[in-house]
């Protein structure tokens, strides 16, 4: 089996951490979920050793139903590129670690994707699947969001769809998948998930959990013959969750939109759908007057098209102001219990208007704190690893603890020897 | 005179450097200068070892005006904030360093200010008056801008003028400036110097080197009611000039300005003249609407406004996606000529419409290299250091050249007593 899995792309994606590392990260990561769980030192000192035994047994250990729920929000905590982390306590965990055949999968993935649409009032959803088990990989998803459109290109021809989703469209063409959909520029892909076994599997996604809307602006009617529309639930599947010193590469999850996500990259970037034009003629600025900051126009009409139509539809998405203040209490919070959240500047900062938050005028640092999510051992996932102060905390605390213990028995020896 | 300047705040900013680090610096320097000028190698190292000489003996050296000159315009090339460096090659360098007395000196500045606004059509200008020479501090520019805007706050009222200069607006006063303009608002502050003797002086910004651009806006006259203004001439001269070794703490620069500088931070930012709600009315916002987006707008207005505004006032500006692409220039310019520019993404990456603008999608890094600008050891003078590449090249040129040279004498001698 690992030999004929030697070839899976997920191989080259995984973080290769040595025994030592194992045992480091999953130490720090008990001590924590102890420490911050306010269990006792008795059960952590319990836990600790069984896992670490497990660890050197088998290669992995298995997580209890509470670590993986605290390990997975402390991910969601940890995500240094994520503005939305106020709430990151009450994140849904859907524990599916048993869950293994392809089709079960999407269809656990469905479930999410009903559960987390929830009429509209989207909830923050993460479904977990089987980790890797020293070495072995698990079924995954190779979708990068389990809702995305699908896209074209050939040579002189425009592209079709979302260019970002070039590769995976002729994967899942290959595979048999043929576009029916009314609109190829907004055409949903299926699913794509690699079994245990290398073989590459496609699931449709039911009507009944896509949620699309379409994109209308409150005042310029044409920029509502567009056709534009985005999907309501923003659900990444192509990143690998770690959590103490296990890696779960299958392990979709779900937020909400915030809008300049769709309005001011997804539709406007020039390598994604590219709108900016076709929404200044929409909103009916003259290019024969030579305005210098027609983008910036777009752009803004394009930011408030999504935010109307979303909230029109009854569906959850955030402005970028509101974001970046519900960020500030994520800050505050987080110091108020003593850490000091990871960050990354160029991502936290909102890119409309970015000097009107909060957020553009403070300074952040990234210690790329586990456990995470990361999609690359190569990228995101080379500088991730545990924070020093933990383990070493911990470490005195042990010597402490194990010299109180052998002064007592000495004690004990001492004064029953003299009893 | 040393141990009387040492209360001197400029000595604190100061970068320290080894008598073995100033070499390197020194060396990494002229070498460049020589090899980026086509100088021939006996040339570069007459002037190399005369150099270091000199800073032996007397702990500086002394450049020389072609030097001088092109050390500033790499210092610009270097700077790794800067946005509108396309150009470097033009900067017109005034080698001012035998004026010290503090009356010369603000009148050199003049001078440089009318060079500078050029009719409207601004030049990017340099002067440079003396460096520290062994530790022995020459006069120096105290102002963080050579023409910036008075600021007052009183506790319980509202701040007038730019927060920005409250505490150099209490210093000038203390030196006897009183406020006489007709808008507090906007008030210029008088160019405030410190000679070598640690007194303070403070020189007021003749009328005919003053040029301001009253803010209106093409189509929102209620903008234009608010009495908003901005200078037309932005020159840095708190920053200290580091060439080769030698530091140069008074030496004023200007470009001109881009739209995003004044529009997006100066007159918008909360902690700076917090215009943005004034703004909002101004162009007939709302606000009962309760528009999530009102700052956008605002903000935006803003950017037109001061672009309109410079244009019809004849004086030159650039918007962010001109001075954008301009930059995507200049990088392409500096690989081809075989160099990778240092650049701060944050900086770069205008507040406005980012993505939009090619910098945004663009991996940027930063090696500090000099020669440079700084503020401060501490904070922007802490990484400087010169390219290792550099000094490395010609360690093993030299080595090169110097086995070549006792080669040929060698031969010399043996044929010589051949002969």
């Amino acid at each position: 089996m690992d030999r004929k899995t030697s070839s899976d792309p997920l191989r080259r994606r995984l973080r290769r951490l040595s025994r030592g590392e194992q045992s480091e990260e999953a130490r720090a990561f008990i001590r924590r979920f102890h420490r911050e769980n306010e269990l006792s030192d008795v059960l952590r000192r319990r836990r600790e050793s069984q896992a670490l035994r497990e660890l050197r047994r088998f290669g992995w250990y298995e997580h209890t139903p509470e670590e993986i729920a605290f390990g997975a929000r402390m991910a969601w905590r940890h995500s240094s590129r994520c503005i939305g982390r106020l709430h990151w306590r009450s994140l849904d965990v859907v524990d599916c670690r048993n869950v293994v055949e392809p089709d079960e999968i999407a269809s656990s993935v469905f479930d999410h994707l009903a559960a987390a649409f929830n009429g509209g009032e989207i909830r923050s959803v993460i479904t977990i699947f089987a980790p890797v088990k020293n070495d072995v990989l698990p079924a995954y998803i190779e979708s990068r969001q389990a809702i995305q459109y699908a896209g074209w290109s050939s040579p002189g021809l425009r592209t079709i769809g979302d260019p970002l989703n070039i590769e995976v469209t002729r994967i899942v063409e290959r595979l048999g998948w043929k576009s029916v959909g009314d609109d190829p520029q907004f055409e949903v892909l299926p699913l794509l998930i690699r079994d245990r076994n290398q073989r590459r599997s496609i699931h449709s996604i039911p009507r009944r959990v896509l949620h699309e809307v379409p994109i209308t602006h409150p005042r310029h009617s044409m920029v509502g013959e567009l056709g534009l529309r985005w999907y309501a639930v923003p659900c990444v599947s192509g990143m690998i969750l770690t959590i103490g010193g296990v890696d779960y590469p299958c392990a979709p999850f779900n937020g909400h939109y915030m809008g300049t996500e769709i309005a001011s990259r997804n539709l406007a970037d020039e390598r994604r759908y590219n709108f900016l034009g076709a929404v200044a003629r929409g909103i009916g600025l003259d290019f024969e007057d030579e305005i210098p900051l027609w983008k910036d126009h777009a752009l803004l009409a394009l930011n408030e098209a999504v935010l109307h139509s979303f909230q029109r539809a009854g569906v959850k998405i955030a402005d970028h102001h509101t974001e970046s203040d519900r960020y500030m209490d994520f800050v505050e919070r987080e110091r108020a219990d003593g850490r000091q959240p990871a960050a990354d500047w160029a991502w936290i900062t909102p890119p409309q208007a970015a000097p009107a938050c909060p957020v553009f005028h403070m300074k952040m640092s990234d210690q790329h704190p586990v456990p995470n999510f990361y999609r690359d051992r190569g990228s995101d996932g080379a500088m991730l690893r545990p924070e020093y102060a933990d383990v070493d905390r911990w470490r005195y605390a042990d010597r402490w603890d194990r010299f109180r213990f052998r002064f007592r028995r000495w004690r004990h020896r001492r004064d029953g020897f003299r009893r």
